[in-house]
């Protein structure tokens, strides 16, 4: 038999790749038995969550959990390692939030309720009004400033539970917490009341970032989020007596901002050092839960990635930077910060990848990147079906890694199962508790995955 | 232009099809809306879990469940519900079970510990006796009775954690529970203790079937579950010392068997009657929670099948039978008698689902189908591909349908995520507390959307 040698060249050529292939899905194969078997990302969340708690940027606590993040990292012996000013907002929740609804002389029935970030406190002793619900912006405008005056507004939309990603039902929600105060306040409302962004019926209020944008300091209104359970009950008192009363007290405060700081490090890479891979999440939560899934999970999955590669003794041919951002709740300013001084560094980030979507199993990745980027991306599918993390998908990534976005970089964001997401997300039952080992474990697997094909094939 | 005859009808039958297609999709888009906005499942299972509970065959609650489930069969309207007789074994836990670990006068630790369904109980005054730990029945074999007699045998192989799919880790460890009562009192043992089928390290014990085959009544021993950390407790107390005792007392009891029922519900076919489609779960549960993953989730979403149907006045084309199957856990008589009776009336099964995997969020269905039947459902992945419930594969199906299996049925089991399932099955914490409601309910809207795709396209 004659064999051409364009024949044997395109042979030798499949059995180098199916040979190449074959070593990547052993490494992988490692990576999960490595993560599921000697992980250290369930002790480092049990750390995070449990003996430094609930970490909003300007706290107390934020600068504890900066500090603890920066010795792990020394502990892992990474390359180097090192922390990055910003300045980051400080608002704090203060001692006390309450409300009730008021029917009449001596009826009254509390409602959990808990401020929206960055709102302003009511005046001392309370504030007492009439309540106008809205489903959105429209009802509000057409209500118009006669029937808003003096007024709570009461945003009462729920999340649309027929969306089967729930980050979608809460795209569709967010803007009555986001802007809805300013938007009130513009009609003469003393107050918003929002129904927590939560697909579950419960008692748990869920705070979360509110802006008052432009709006003048002397119009700005208190927001205070209420649980779903509380605004079921407030919608159904209001269809029987429109006239009741809402009674709220909360003394938050906004404060000048204060210095915090990203934690970075690295392993060097030793092929193409100055093509740097990155994977974060955001070291900052909101107060009222430990933070376990938005965003400790993110935090302790990125740390995992370096973990793993070190224990594994895995020399990258690329850098592979890991990025605990400061400040993603309220600001962003971790995330803006980094990307700035990595323009003005001139540093080429060929890759980053966020999670901060929830410790939950892994289903797969989303992606922006170009055609050409994704359609070398899906090539790499094969290598996550056997763990069933292979929906890869075109779509947003992560907001820390966002600004590094310059039509060059693909950017990345885990997709775990998104369905219990919002079940806890803000709120103060964010806790340790509603982290399973594994699902973390398998999150932190499929990154070090991803990352390692990343640093293999490149870009 | 001239179009050929045949162009012209390959074009239409592409239209044909293709509208059809479009037809079936949002069919399947008005399941999932019913379902996470309508449905009855969660409150289905609240009042299963919560008003009736454990519900192991033979037990009163057992037929508190019949009774339950032949109501809201009937209250749905269908066109005909029944029960099924059928004899089911009868064991009973009894009033108390308690182990410890003496190490010396005085010094003992309680451990978790709870009786396998089927095992005889201890002397009244209970059992003393050193421990010899093994991982697997060679390691028995290999210390022989000389090393075993007058012994504890504890088995202690923990599941695999780096298996992604849990119920493969299942597999390669259940044998201990199964058989090692009967292994080790060959060996002249006195009881055994083993390790919780379980992935966490935590203090449940968790129960379920063991055998003892045709070990004569008097060679039978007590066989009991430990927690995983009483597992790790009591293999690191052996490590140091390995004369130390253990102390068991449980008073279980074997009766004779009771009668019970299958409960079951159709809706007559209008084109193909005699061609029936089943769905279903199973009625029993063990003892210790409330059965609400074990099965109750599988019960609940069987019976929205029909339930969505009826609410969306759908009129199928063949029979769609809801079987709530008993004695899933402990003989499978429900699952054999059914099969029985339908070949003796000689019935048309066309097609079996059970859901019998937990309540969590449903990734996919298994199938036991030929390569043609394979090839037929694996064009119907599109369907489901926008609820991410697109992992098709081969594999098995559920023990309650299993006895149907001919060589011509297609066999199938609902696949959701599998990583939290042991933590609660079979164990105390199996309760309504643990289902999310999304979850539940995605898990019905999958099944309804593939018996209704089966009823359209039949096989």
């Amino acid at each position: 038999m004659k064999i051409s040698v364009l024949t044997f060249l395109v042979l030798l050529n499949y059995q180098l790749l199916s040979g190449q292939s074959e070593v990547h899905k052993q490494q992988i194969k490692k990576i999960f038995h490595q993560a599921l078997t000697n992980g250290k990302s369930y002790d480092w969340l049990d750390h995070l969550s449990n003996q430094i708690g609930g970490r909003l940027s300007g706290s107390l606590n934020a600068e504890r959990a900066v500090i603890w993040g920066n010795q792990q990292l020394n502990e892992m012996g990474l390359d180097k390692v090192y922390l990055e000013d910003i300045m980051v907002p400080k608002w704090v929740r203060g001692t006390f939030e309450y409300a009730s609804i008021i029917t009449g002389p001596g009826m009254s029935m509390n409602v959990p309720v808990c401020a929206l970030g960055g709102s302003v406190a009511t005046p001392a002793a309370g504030l007492r009004a009439k309540v106008v619900e809205v489903k959105n912006f429209s009802e509000l405008e057409v209500l118009g400033e006669e029937k808003i005056r003096g007024k709570f507004v009461f945003y009462n939309r729920p999340m649309p539970p027929d969306l089967i990603n729930t980050f979608e039902a809460y795209k569709k929600t967010v803007d009555q917490r986001s802007n809805g105060a300013s938007k009130a306040a513009r009609l003469g409302a003393v107050g918003v009341i929002v129904r927590s962004m939560n697909l579950r019926m419960d008692d748990y209020p869920h705070t979360g970032n509110m802006r008052y944008g432009n709006l003048p300091n002397k119009m700005r209104i208190p927001a205070s989020a209420i649980s779903t359970n509380g605004a079921q009950l407030l919608s159904s008192m209001l269809s029987l007596n429109k006239d009741l009363y809402f009674y709220l007290k909360q003394d938050c405060k906004n404060y000048p901002d204060v210095p915090s700081h990203n934690v970075i490090g690295e392993i060097k890479g030793n092929e193409f050092p100055e093509e740097i891979i990155l994977v974060g999440g955001h070291l900052d939560s909101w107060d009222l839960g430990d933070g376990a899934h938005d965003d400790g999970a993110g935090i302790v999955q990125s740390m995992e990635v370096l973990n793993l590669f070190k224990q594994m003794n895995y020399q990258p041919k690329r850098t592979i930077r890991v990025v605990l951002y400061m400040n993603e709740e309220n600001g962003l300013r971790g995330g803006i910060t980094y990307a700035e001084n990595t323009k003005r560094k001139n540093e080429n980030h060929i890759f980053a990848l966020e999670s901060d979507a929830g410790g939950f199993s892994p289903r797969g990745f989303a992606f922006e990147a170009n055609e050409k980027q994704f359609k070398k991306i899906k090539s790499w599918k094969t290598y996550f079906e056997p763990y069933m993390i292979d929906h890869f998908t075109l779509g947003e990534s992560g907001s820390d890694i966002g600004p590094l976005k310059n039509g060059k970089i693909v950017l990345s964001g885990l997709r775990p199962d998104s369905q219990r997401y919002f079940d806890y997300h803000h709120s103060a039952n964010d806790t340790f508790e509603a982290i399973n080992k594994r699902e973390l474990e398998l999150g932190a697997a499929a990154m070090t995955s991803l990352i390692y094909i990343v640093d293999q094939y490149g870009f």
